[in-house]
Protein backbone atom coordinates (compact mmCIF):
# COMPACT_ATOMS: atom_id res chain seq x y z
CA UNK A 1 0.00 0.00 0.00
CA UNK A 2 1.17 3.75 -0.48
CA UNK A 3 0.96 5.88 2.87
CA UNK A 4 -1.93 8.79 2.96
CA UNK A 5 -1.12 12.44 1.90
CA UNK A 6 -0.64 13.13 5.44
CA UNK A 7 2.68 10.72 5.55
CA UNK A 8 4.12 12.35 2.38
CA UNK A 9 3.12 15.80 4.51
CA UNK A 10 5.35 14.71 7.36
CA UNK A 11 7.97 13.12 5.35
CA UNK A 12 8.73 16.35 3.85
CA UNK A 13 8.35 18.26 7.23
CA UNK A 14 10.99 15.68 8.20
CA UNK A 15 13.68 15.88 5.40
CA UNK A 16 13.45 19.80 5.92
CA UNK A 17 13.96 19.63 9.39
CA UNK A 18 16.74 17.08 9.06
CA UNK A 19 18.80 18.98 6.47
CA UNK A 20 18.57 22.12 8.89
CA UNK A 21 19.21 20.47 11.89
CA UNK A 22 22.76 18.57 10.95
CA UNK A 23 25.88 20.44 9.73
CA UNK A 24 26.65 21.54 6.18
CA UNK A 25 28.86 19.88 4.02
CA UNK A 26 30.65 22.84 4.62
CA UNK A 27 31.27 22.65 7.97
CA UNK A 28 34.60 21.95 9.27
CA UNK A 29 36.08 19.20 8.67
CA UNK A 30 34.29 18.58 5.49
CA UNK A 31 34.70 14.86 5.06
CA UNK A 32 32.70 13.84 8.14
CA UNK A 33 29.76 15.95 7.58
CA UNK A 34 29.63 14.65 3.79
CA UNK A 35 29.73 11.18 5.24
CA UNK A 36 27.25 11.77 7.92
CA UNK A 37 24.46 13.32 5.10
CA UNK A 38 25.56 10.60 2.57
CA UNK A 39 23.82 8.12 4.88
CA UNK A 40 21.09 10.52 6.26
CA UNK A 41 19.83 10.96 2.82
CA UNK A 42 20.46 8.08 1.37
CA UNK A 43 16.30 7.33 0.65
CA UNK A 44 15.39 6.22 4.32
CA UNK A 45 11.53 5.22 4.83
CA UNK A 46 11.11 7.85 7.91
CA UNK A 47 9.43 5.08 9.32
CA UNK A 48 10.48 5.53 13.18
CA UNK A 49 10.14 9.97 12.54
CA UNK A 50 6.53 8.89 11.21
CA UNK A 51 5.37 7.10 14.16
CA UNK A 52 7.27 9.56 16.46
CA UNK A 53 5.16 12.45 15.12
CA UNK A 54 1.65 10.46 14.34
CA UNK A 55 1.83 9.49 17.97
CA UNK A 56 1.98 13.09 18.85
CA UNK A 57 -1.00 14.09 16.72
CA UNK A 58 -2.74 11.15 17.93
CA UNK A 59 -2.88 12.17 21.90
CA UNK A 60 -3.76 15.98 20.24
CA UNK A 61 -0.34 17.59 20.38
CA UNK A 62 1.92 20.13 18.24
CA UNK A 63 3.00 18.41 15.89
CA UNK A 64 5.50 20.85 15.47
CA UNK A 65 7.06 20.32 18.80
CA UNK A 66 8.14 16.72 17.93
CA UNK A 67 9.60 17.38 15.12
CA UNK A 68 13.55 17.61 17.07
CA UNK A 69 12.68 14.53 18.41
CA UNK A 70 11.58 12.65 15.46
CA UNK A 71 14.57 13.66 13.62
CA UNK A 72 17.16 12.69 16.40
CA UNK A 73 15.72 9.14 16.23
CA UNK A 74 16.19 8.69 12.65
CA UNK A 75 19.41 10.25 13.08
CA UNK A 76 19.91 7.50 15.59
CA UNK A 77 18.61 4.85 13.58
CA UNK A 78 20.99 5.96 10.36
CA UNK A 79 24.24 5.57 12.87
CA UNK A 80 23.17 2.03 13.68
CA UNK A 81 22.92 1.43 9.96
CA UNK A 82 26.41 2.46 9.17
CA UNK A 83 28.04 0.88 12.13
CA UNK A 84 26.32 -2.51 11.29
CA UNK A 85 27.27 -2.57 7.88
CA UNK A 86 31.08 -2.03 9.23
CA UNK A 87 33.11 -5.22 7.72
CA UNK A 88 33.93 -6.40 11.44
CA UNK A 89 30.69 -6.39 11.98
CA UNK A 90 28.34 -7.57 9.04
CA UNK A 91 30.37 -6.43 6.31
CA UNK A 92 27.51 -5.13 3.91
CA UNK A 93 29.00 -3.47 0.74
CA UNK A 94 25.25 -2.27 -0.30
CA UNK A 95 22.42 -0.39 1.68
CA UNK A 96 19.22 1.70 -0.67
CA UNK A 97 20.89 0.95 -3.64
CA UNK A 98 24.08 3.18 -3.04
CA UNK A 99 27.60 1.60 -1.56
CA UNK A 100 27.45 1.59 2.18
CA UNK A 101 29.37 4.05 3.89
CA UNK A 102 32.44 2.53 4.45
CA UNK A 103 32.48 1.63 1.01
CA UNK A 104 32.40 5.47 0.01
CA UNK A 105 34.57 6.94 2.66
CA UNK A 106 36.58 4.31 3.93
CA UNK A 107 36.21 2.81 7.28
CA UNK A 108 37.64 5.18 9.72
CA UNK A 109 35.27 8.18 8.38
CA UNK A 110 32.80 5.48 8.70
CA UNK A 111 33.18 4.52 12.05
CA UNK A 112 33.19 8.62 12.77
CA UNK A 113 30.28 9.59 10.97
CA UNK A 114 28.28 6.79 13.16
CA UNK A 115 29.91 8.17 16.33
CA UNK A 116 29.18 11.96 15.14
CA UNK A 117 25.44 11.12 14.02
CA UNK A 118 24.91 9.24 17.73
CA UNK A 119 26.26 12.47 18.91
CA UNK A 120 24.44 14.87 17.17
CA UNK A 121 20.93 12.74 18.42
CA UNK A 122 21.36 13.93 21.61
CA UNK A 123 22.14 17.14 20.86
CA UNK A 124 19.03 17.71 19.14
CA UNK A 125 17.06 15.83 21.53
CA UNK A 126 18.30 18.14 24.63
CA UNK A 127 19.00 21.33 22.66
CA UNK A 128 16.43 22.22 20.34
CA UNK A 129 13.80 25.30 21.51
CA UNK A 130 10.93 24.14 23.16
CA UNK A 131 8.36 26.74 21.01
CA UNK A 132 4.80 25.04 21.60
CA UNK A 133 6.38 22.07 23.42
CA UNK A 134 6.80 19.96 26.12
CA UNK A 135 8.23 20.52 29.71
CA UNK A 136 12.19 20.58 30.31
CA UNK A 137 11.47 17.63 32.15
CA UNK A 138 9.15 15.53 29.97
CA UNK A 139 12.57 16.06 27.06
CA UNK A 140 14.77 15.02 29.70
CA UNK A 141 12.19 11.80 30.84
CA UNK A 142 12.11 11.33 26.35
CA UNK A 143 16.01 11.30 25.83
CA UNK A 144 16.72 9.01 28.70
CA UNK A 145 14.36 6.50 27.62
CA UNK A 146 15.10 6.95 24.04
CA UNK A 147 19.05 6.46 25.25
CA UNK A 148 18.12 3.23 27.23
CA UNK A 149 16.43 1.86 24.04
CA UNK A 150 19.25 2.51 21.92
CA UNK A 151 22.23 1.71 24.24
CA UNK A 152 23.86 -1.72 25.31
CA UNK A 153 20.75 -3.22 26.90
CA UNK A 154 18.81 -2.06 23.80
CA UNK A 155 19.66 -1.65 19.87
CA UNK A 156 23.48 -2.22 21.15
CA UNK A 157 22.33 -5.33 23.12
CA UNK A 158 20.26 -6.86 20.32
CA UNK A 159 23.16 -5.84 17.77
CA UNK A 160 25.55 -7.94 19.82
CA UNK A 161 23.31 -11.24 20.14
CA UNK A 162 22.71 -11.17 16.53
CA UNK A 163 26.24 -11.57 16.08
CA UNK A 164 26.76 -13.92 18.42
CA UNK A 165 23.92 -16.13 17.21
CA UNK A 166 25.40 -16.49 13.56
CA UNK A 167 26.08 -20.11 13.01
CA UNK A 168 23.69 -21.37 16.36
CA UNK A 169 21.02 -23.90 16.37
CA UNK A 170 17.34 -22.18 15.99
CA UNK A 171 15.81 -21.15 19.26
CA UNK A 172 12.95 -19.12 19.90
CA UNK A 173 14.22 -17.56 23.08
CA UNK A 174 16.71 -15.61 21.84
CA UNK A 175 15.59 -14.43 18.58
CA UNK A 176 12.31 -13.02 19.84
CA UNK A 177 15.58 -10.90 22.51
CA UNK A 178 17.28 -10.35 19.19
CA UNK A 179 14.70 -8.81 17.32
CA UNK A 180 12.89 -6.72 19.88
CA UNK A 181 15.96 -5.08 21.22
CA UNK A 182 17.96 -4.53 17.56
CA UNK A 183 14.77 -3.32 16.31
CA UNK A 184 11.84 -3.20 19.04
CA UNK A 185 12.37 -0.99 21.13
CA UNK A 186 13.78 1.86 19.13
CA UNK A 187 10.66 1.86 17.39
CA UNK A 188 8.49 1.53 20.76
CA UNK A 189 10.98 4.88 21.84
CA UNK A 190 9.97 6.31 18.90
CA UNK A 191 6.10 5.92 19.37
CA UNK A 192 6.35 6.36 23.25
CA UNK A 193 8.69 9.90 23.00
CA UNK A 194 6.42 11.51 20.19
CA UNK A 195 3.52 10.75 22.12
CA UNK A 196 5.25 12.13 25.86
CA UNK A 197 5.91 15.64 23.88
CA UNK A 198 2.22 15.13 22.71
CA UNK A 199 1.19 15.38 26.70
CA UNK A 200 0.48 11.84 26.12
CA UNK A 201 -1.94 10.53 29.69
CA UNK A 202 -0.51 7.45 31.45
CA UNK A 203 -3.17 5.39 29.69
CA UNK A 204 -2.82 6.87 26.57
CA UNK A 205 0.80 6.13 27.15
CA UNK A 206 0.25 2.60 27.97
CA UNK A 207 -1.47 1.86 25.07
CA UNK A 208 0.63 3.51 22.19
CA UNK A 209 3.64 1.12 24.24
CA UNK A 210 1.52 -1.60 23.50
CA UNK A 211 1.31 -0.50 19.73
CA UNK A 212 4.98 0.49 19.45
CA UNK A 213 5.58 -3.72 20.94
CA UNK A 214 3.91 -4.90 18.30
CA UNK A 215 4.33 -3.17 15.59
CA UNK A 216 8.10 -3.36 16.13
CA UNK A 217 8.37 -7.44 16.32
CA UNK A 218 6.16 -7.04 12.91
CA UNK A 219 8.49 -5.06 11.33
CA UNK A 220 11.24 -7.14 11.97
CA UNK A 221 9.79 -10.17 10.77
CA UNK A 222 8.98 -8.53 7.45
CA UNK A 223 12.89 -7.56 7.10
CA UNK A 224 13.23 -11.51 7.86
CA UNK A 225 10.91 -12.48 5.02
CA UNK A 226 11.82 -9.90 2.18
CA UNK A 227 15.74 -10.79 2.95
CA UNK A 228 14.23 -14.34 1.33
CA UNK A 229 11.34 -13.05 -0.70
CA UNK A 230 12.00 -9.29 -1.63
CA UNK A 231 13.19 -7.68 -4.33
CA UNK A 232 16.90 -6.64 -4.68
CA UNK A 233 16.17 -3.78 -6.86
CA UNK A 234 13.31 -2.12 -4.90
CA UNK A 235 15.46 -3.23 -1.50
CA UNK A 236 18.52 -1.92 -2.21
CA UNK A 237 20.92 -4.00 -0.65
CA UNK A 238 22.11 -7.79 -1.63
CA UNK A 239 19.29 -10.04 -0.41
CA UNK A 240 19.86 -13.44 0.78
CA UNK A 241 22.54 -11.96 3.54
CA UNK A 242 20.52 -13.45 7.08
CA UNK A 243 21.14 -16.64 5.46
CA UNK A 244 24.56 -16.17 3.95
CA UNK A 245 25.86 -15.30 7.10
CA UNK A 246 23.30 -18.27 8.77
CA UNK A 247 21.64 -15.36 11.04
CA UNK A 248 18.81 -16.80 12.89
CA UNK A 249 15.66 -15.07 11.49
CA UNK A 250 11.69 -15.61 12.00
CA UNK A 251 11.72 -17.73 8.97
CA UNK A 252 14.40 -20.03 9.75
CA UNK A 253 13.37 -20.53 13.42
CA UNK A 254 9.46 -20.75 12.49
CA UNK A 255 9.26 -21.04 8.85
CA UNK A 256 7.70 -18.83 6.26
CA UNK A 257 4.25 -19.18 6.47
CA UNK A 258 4.21 -18.87 9.94
CA UNK A 259 6.12 -15.90 9.91
CA UNK A 260 3.76 -14.34 7.51
CA UNK A 261 0.82 -15.06 9.39
CA UNK A 262 2.92 -14.04 12.61
CA UNK A 263 3.74 -10.31 10.70
CA UNK A 264 -0.29 -9.93 10.35
CA UNK A 265 -1.07 -11.22 13.88
CA UNK A 266 1.00 -8.89 15.33
CA UNK A 267 -0.36 -5.87 13.37
CA UNK A 268 -4.04 -6.39 13.64
CA UNK A 269 -3.20 -6.98 18.05
CA UNK A 270 -1.21 -3.57 17.63
CA UNK A 271 -4.60 -1.75 15.54
CA UNK A 272 -6.40 -3.51 18.48
CA UNK A 273 -4.49 -1.57 21.25
CA UNK A 274 -5.17 1.70 19.82
CA UNK A 275 -9.22 1.39 20.68
CA UNK A 276 -9.55 4.35 23.06
CA UNK A 277 -8.14 6.86 20.58
CA UNK A 278 -11.24 6.02 17.92
CA UNK A 279 -10.20 7.92 14.87
CA UNK A 280 -7.91 10.26 16.12
CA UNK A 281 -5.43 7.01 15.72
CA UNK A 282 -5.90 6.20 12.14
CA UNK A 283 -2.74 7.31 11.17
CA UNK A 284 -0.91 4.47 13.38
CA UNK A 285 -3.71 2.13 12.37
CA UNK A 286 -2.35 2.65 8.70
CA UNK A 287 1.24 2.27 9.81
CA UNK A 288 0.68 -0.18 11.15
CA UNK A 289 -0.81 -1.80 7.92
CA UNK A 290 1.94 -0.58 5.92
CA UNK A 291 4.39 -2.36 8.15
CA UNK A 292 2.94 -5.54 6.97
CA UNK A 293 2.49 -4.87 3.28
CA UNK A 294 5.66 -3.26 2.81
CA UNK A 295 7.74 -4.22 -0.13
CA UNK A 296 10.83 -2.61 0.66
CA UNK B 1 53.20 16.23 41.72
CA UNK B 2 50.94 13.77 43.78
CA UNK B 3 47.33 14.90 44.12
CA UNK B 4 46.04 16.44 47.54
CA UNK B 5 43.36 13.79 49.38
CA UNK B 6 40.32 15.96 48.02
CA UNK B 7 40.99 14.49 45.13
CA UNK B 8 41.60 10.71 46.61
CA UNK B 9 37.97 11.41 47.91
CA UNK B 10 36.68 12.35 44.75
CA UNK B 11 38.32 9.83 42.65
CA UNK B 12 37.04 7.46 45.22
CA UNK B 13 33.47 8.95 44.96
CA UNK B 14 34.06 8.49 41.21
CA UNK B 15 34.76 4.95 41.20
CA UNK B 16 32.02 3.89 43.33
CA UNK B 17 29.46 5.76 41.10
CA UNK B 18 30.74 4.20 37.88
CA UNK B 19 30.28 0.89 39.10
CA UNK B 20 26.82 1.99 40.38
CA UNK B 21 25.73 3.72 36.79
CA UNK B 22 27.29 0.89 34.17
CA UNK B 23 25.81 -2.46 33.77
CA UNK B 24 26.77 -5.50 35.54
CA UNK B 25 28.95 -7.71 33.71
CA UNK B 26 26.64 -10.02 34.03
CA UNK B 27 24.33 -8.09 32.18
CA UNK B 28 22.44 -9.64 28.85
CA UNK B 29 24.64 -9.53 26.85
CA UNK B 30 27.20 -10.29 28.97
CA UNK B 31 30.13 -9.74 26.43
CA UNK B 32 29.45 -6.10 25.66
CA UNK B 33 29.34 -5.05 29.43
CA UNK B 34 32.69 -6.95 29.75
CA UNK B 35 34.05 -5.20 27.33
CA UNK B 36 32.18 -1.58 28.60
CA UNK B 37 33.77 -2.04 31.99
CA UNK B 38 37.28 -3.26 30.50
CA UNK B 39 38.07 -0.01 29.17
CA UNK B 40 36.10 1.78 31.71
CA UNK B 41 38.10 0.46 34.80
CA UNK B 42 41.47 0.17 33.12
CA UNK B 43 43.05 2.97 35.37
CA UNK B 44 42.03 6.26 34.01
CA UNK B 45 43.26 9.22 35.50
CA UNK B 46 39.71 10.18 36.30
CA UNK B 47 40.46 13.86 35.19
CA UNK B 48 37.38 15.19 33.57
CA UNK B 49 35.58 13.78 36.75
CA UNK B 50 37.57 15.22 39.23
CA UNK B 51 37.48 19.08 37.18
CA UNK B 52 33.76 18.54 36.67
CA UNK B 53 33.58 18.19 40.27
CA UNK B 54 35.85 20.68 41.53
CA UNK B 55 34.45 23.03 39.33
CA UNK B 56 31.25 22.57 41.25
CA UNK B 57 32.57 22.50 44.30
CA UNK B 58 34.51 25.84 43.74
CA UNK B 59 31.28 27.67 42.76
CA UNK B 60 29.44 26.59 45.96
CA UNK B 61 27.57 23.83 44.66
CA UNK B 62 26.33 20.35 46.18
CA UNK B 63 29.28 18.31 44.57
CA UNK B 64 26.89 15.07 44.45
CA UNK B 65 24.65 16.94 42.51
CA UNK B 66 27.23 16.76 39.49
CA UNK B 67 28.21 13.00 40.07
CA UNK B 68 25.79 11.36 37.10
CA UNK B 69 27.62 14.22 34.85
CA UNK B 70 30.89 14.12 35.92
CA UNK B 71 30.83 9.73 35.53
CA UNK B 72 28.75 10.30 32.12
CA UNK B 73 32.19 12.91 30.70
CA UNK B 74 34.31 9.91 31.87
CA UNK B 75 32.42 7.63 29.69
CA UNK B 76 32.61 9.49 26.63
CA UNK B 77 36.04 9.73 26.85
CA UNK B 78 36.19 5.72 27.53
CA UNK B 79 34.29 5.28 24.32
CA UNK B 80 36.27 7.42 22.27
CA UNK B 81 39.64 5.75 23.29
CA UNK B 82 38.11 2.73 22.52
CA UNK B 83 36.96 3.64 18.83
CA UNK B 84 40.50 6.01 18.25
CA UNK B 85 42.53 2.37 19.22
CA UNK B 86 40.77 0.60 15.86
CA UNK B 87 42.80 -0.57 13.73
CA UNK B 88 40.91 1.61 10.76
CA UNK B 89 41.98 4.60 13.06
CA UNK B 90 44.92 4.71 15.54
CA UNK B 91 45.63 1.22 15.46
CA UNK B 92 46.81 0.80 18.78
CA UNK B 93 47.68 -2.56 20.61
CA UNK B 94 47.82 -1.28 24.48
CA UNK B 95 46.25 0.83 26.49
CA UNK B 96 47.23 2.11 30.15
CA UNK B 97 49.07 -1.22 30.19
CA UNK B 98 46.44 -3.56 28.91
CA UNK B 99 45.64 -4.78 25.63
CA UNK B 100 43.45 -2.04 23.88
CA UNK B 101 39.46 -3.73 23.48
CA UNK B 102 39.48 -4.75 19.82
CA UNK B 103 43.11 -6.52 21.03
CA UNK B 104 41.03 -8.06 23.95
CA UNK B 105 37.43 -8.35 22.67
CA UNK B 106 37.49 -8.00 18.94
CA UNK B 107 36.53 -5.21 16.58
CA UNK B 108 33.03 -5.72 16.28
CA UNK B 109 32.52 -6.31 20.59
CA UNK B 110 35.13 -3.39 20.46
CA UNK B 111 32.86 -1.09 18.25
CA UNK B 112 29.76 -1.87 19.79
CA UNK B 113 31.03 -1.18 22.98
CA UNK B 114 32.10 2.45 22.50
CA UNK B 115 28.41 2.98 21.06
CA UNK B 116 27.28 1.26 24.23
CA UNK B 117 29.23 3.61 26.83
CA UNK B 118 28.60 6.73 24.47
CA UNK B 119 24.22 5.84 24.48
CA UNK B 120 25.10 5.04 28.62
CA UNK B 121 26.70 8.52 28.91
CA UNK B 122 23.46 10.01 27.88
CA UNK B 123 21.09 8.31 29.20
CA UNK B 124 22.54 8.88 32.63
CA UNK B 125 23.22 12.64 32.04
CA UNK B 126 19.18 12.78 31.40
CA UNK B 127 18.27 10.03 33.77
CA UNK B 128 19.64 10.38 37.09
CA UNK B 129 17.93 11.66 39.99
CA UNK B 130 18.13 15.23 40.50
CA UNK B 131 18.20 15.26 44.35
CA UNK B 132 19.46 18.44 45.71
CA UNK B 133 20.86 19.32 41.84
CA UNK B 134 20.33 21.36 39.01
CA UNK B 135 16.89 22.06 37.23
CA UNK B 136 15.72 19.97 34.00
CA UNK B 137 16.20 22.99 32.34
CA UNK B 138 19.87 23.03 33.39
CA UNK B 139 20.83 19.28 32.84
CA UNK B 140 19.34 20.13 29.08
CA UNK B 141 21.40 22.99 28.70
CA UNK B 142 24.39 20.57 30.01
CA UNK B 143 23.61 17.69 27.99
CA UNK B 144 23.39 19.67 25.10
CA UNK B 145 26.14 21.41 25.34
CA UNK B 146 28.27 18.19 26.03
CA UNK B 147 26.99 16.57 23.13
CA UNK B 148 28.50 19.41 21.05
CA UNK B 149 31.21 19.46 22.62
CA UNK B 150 31.89 15.79 21.55
CA UNK B 151 30.30 15.61 18.00
CA UNK B 152 31.34 16.12 14.90
CA UNK B 153 31.96 20.46 15.12
CA UNK B 154 34.16 19.26 18.40
CA UNK B 155 35.70 15.54 19.67
CA UNK B 156 34.75 13.48 16.53
CA UNK B 157 35.92 16.44 14.59
CA UNK B 158 38.94 16.82 16.00
CA UNK B 159 39.70 13.31 15.47
CA UNK B 160 38.97 13.27 11.52
CA UNK B 161 41.14 16.36 11.15
CA UNK B 162 44.14 14.38 13.41
CA UNK B 163 43.57 11.56 10.79
CA UNK B 164 43.98 13.80 8.05
CA UNK B 165 46.87 15.63 9.31
CA UNK B 166 48.61 12.49 9.30
CA UNK B 167 51.72 12.69 6.76
CA UNK B 168 51.17 16.69 6.23
CA UNK B 169 53.36 19.51 6.24
CA UNK B 170 53.37 21.45 10.24
CA UNK B 171 50.66 24.18 10.46
CA UNK B 172 49.93 25.79 13.51
CA UNK B 173 46.41 26.81 12.81
CA UNK B 174 45.56 22.94 12.03
CA UNK B 175 47.51 21.94 14.99
CA UNK B 176 45.38 24.14 17.03
CA UNK B 177 42.10 23.04 15.75
CA UNK B 178 43.31 19.46 16.22
CA UNK B 179 44.51 20.26 20.15
CA UNK B 180 41.18 22.51 20.95
CA UNK B 181 38.75 19.66 19.27
CA UNK B 182 40.08 16.78 20.19
CA UNK B 183 40.58 17.23 23.88
CA UNK B 184 40.15 20.73 24.95
CA UNK B 185 36.16 20.77 24.02
CA UNK B 186 35.32 17.68 25.96
CA UNK B 187 37.74 19.02 29.01
CA UNK B 188 35.89 22.90 28.82
CA UNK B 189 32.85 20.80 28.53
CA UNK B 190 33.32 19.03 32.14
CA UNK B 191 34.95 22.16 33.77
CA UNK B 192 31.09 23.84 32.64
CA UNK B 193 29.07 21.31 33.23
CA UNK B 194 29.99 20.79 36.66
CA UNK B 195 29.83 24.40 37.38
CA UNK B 196 26.39 25.25 35.73
CA UNK B 197 25.13 21.96 37.96
CA UNK B 198 26.41 23.58 41.11
CA UNK B 199 24.72 26.99 40.23
CA UNK B 200 27.55 29.03 38.66
CA UNK B 201 26.47 33.06 37.80
CA UNK B 202 27.18 34.13 34.45
CA UNK B 203 30.43 35.68 35.25
CA UNK B 204 31.90 32.64 37.15
CA UNK B 205 31.02 30.63 33.62
CA UNK B 206 32.93 33.09 31.85
CA UNK B 207 36.20 32.26 34.11
CA UNK B 208 35.68 28.78 34.68
CA UNK B 209 36.02 28.92 30.52
CA UNK B 210 38.48 30.67 30.28
CA UNK B 211 40.05 28.34 32.40
CA UNK B 212 38.88 25.37 30.81
CA UNK B 213 39.97 26.12 27.67
CA UNK B 214 44.03 26.93 28.76
CA UNK B 215 43.94 23.46 30.93
CA UNK B 216 42.42 21.64 27.66
CA UNK B 217 45.45 23.03 25.68
CA UNK B 218 48.04 22.54 27.98
CA UNK B 219 47.09 19.05 28.81
CA UNK B 220 47.32 18.14 24.92
CA UNK B 221 50.52 20.00 24.66
CA UNK B 222 51.96 17.75 27.63
CA UNK B 223 50.28 14.76 25.84
CA UNK B 224 52.54 15.26 22.77
CA UNK B 225 55.54 15.46 25.35
CA UNK B 226 54.86 12.76 26.90
CA UNK B 227 54.67 10.73 23.50
CA UNK B 228 58.39 11.67 23.03
CA UNK B 229 60.09 12.00 26.63
CA UNK B 230 57.69 9.91 28.75
CA UNK B 231 58.17 6.57 30.59
CA UNK B 232 56.67 3.86 28.70
CA UNK B 233 56.13 1.52 31.70
CA UNK B 234 54.24 4.26 34.05
CA UNK B 235 52.14 5.73 30.52
CA UNK B 236 51.22 2.25 29.92
CA UNK B 237 51.29 2.01 25.90
CA UNK B 238 53.66 2.57 23.09
CA UNK B 239 55.38 5.45 23.02
CA UNK B 240 56.98 7.47 19.71
CA UNK B 241 53.51 6.89 17.86
CA UNK B 242 52.85 9.76 17.01
CA UNK B 243 56.02 10.13 14.98
CA UNK B 244 55.66 6.45 13.64
CA UNK B 245 52.40 7.57 12.47
CA UNK B 246 53.58 10.83 11.19
CA UNK B 247 50.99 12.87 13.54
CA UNK B 248 51.22 16.48 13.62
CA UNK B 249 51.88 17.59 17.39
CA UNK B 250 53.16 20.82 19.23
CA UNK B 251 56.69 19.67 19.24
CA UNK B 252 56.60 18.88 15.91
CA UNK B 253 55.26 22.37 15.11
CA UNK B 254 56.89 24.36 17.65
CA UNK B 255 59.73 22.18 19.07
CA UNK B 256 60.12 20.51 22.53
CA UNK B 257 61.98 23.20 24.38
CA UNK B 258 58.62 25.94 23.46
CA UNK B 259 56.33 23.27 23.61
CA UNK B 260 56.96 23.06 27.32
CA UNK B 261 57.15 26.76 27.76
CA UNK B 262 53.95 26.74 26.09
CA UNK B 263 52.64 23.92 28.23
CA UNK B 264 53.89 26.24 31.12
CA UNK B 265 52.08 29.19 30.38
CA UNK B 266 49.41 27.98 29.42
CA UNK B 267 48.67 26.59 33.13
CA UNK B 268 49.41 29.64 34.20
CA UNK B 269 47.02 31.98 32.28
CA UNK B 270 44.32 29.19 33.35
CA UNK B 271 45.14 29.83 37.47
CA UNK B 272 44.94 33.58 36.72
CA UNK B 273 40.88 33.58 35.04
CA UNK B 274 40.56 31.57 38.44
CA UNK B 275 41.24 34.85 40.62
CA UNK B 276 37.55 35.61 41.56
CA UNK B 277 37.23 32.82 43.32
CA UNK B 278 39.71 33.07 46.10
CA UNK B 279 40.59 30.00 48.17
CA UNK B 280 37.50 28.51 46.89
CA UNK B 281 39.14 27.36 43.13
CA UNK B 282 42.30 26.03 45.41
CA UNK B 283 41.52 22.31 44.26
CA UNK B 284 41.12 23.33 40.50
CA UNK B 285 44.15 25.33 41.17
CA UNK B 286 46.06 22.47 41.91
CA UNK B 287 44.52 20.66 38.39
CA UNK B 288 46.31 22.82 36.44
CA UNK B 289 49.55 22.51 38.11
CA UNK B 290 48.95 18.56 38.04
CA UNK B 291 48.55 18.37 34.49
CA UNK B 292 51.56 20.34 33.74
CA UNK B 293 53.50 17.97 36.10
CA UNK B 294 52.39 15.19 35.27
CA UNK B 295 54.65 12.36 34.09
CA UNK B 296 51.41 9.58 33.00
Amino acid sequence: MALSAYFNKIRSEVEGALDRLVPKIGAYPPVIHESMRYSLFAGGKRLRPMLALAACDCVGGERKSALAFACAIEIIHTYTLIHDDLPAIDNDDMRRGKPTNHKKFGEATAILAGDGLLTLAFEIMTGSPQADGASAQTLLEVTAQTARAAGSTGTVGGQVADIASEGCEPDGALLEYIHSHKTGKLITASVRGGAMIGGAQDDQLRALTDYGKHIGLAFQIVDDILDIEGDEKKLGKNLRSDIKKEKMTYPSVAGMEESKKRAVELSGIAVESLEMFGSSARHLKDLAMYITTRTF
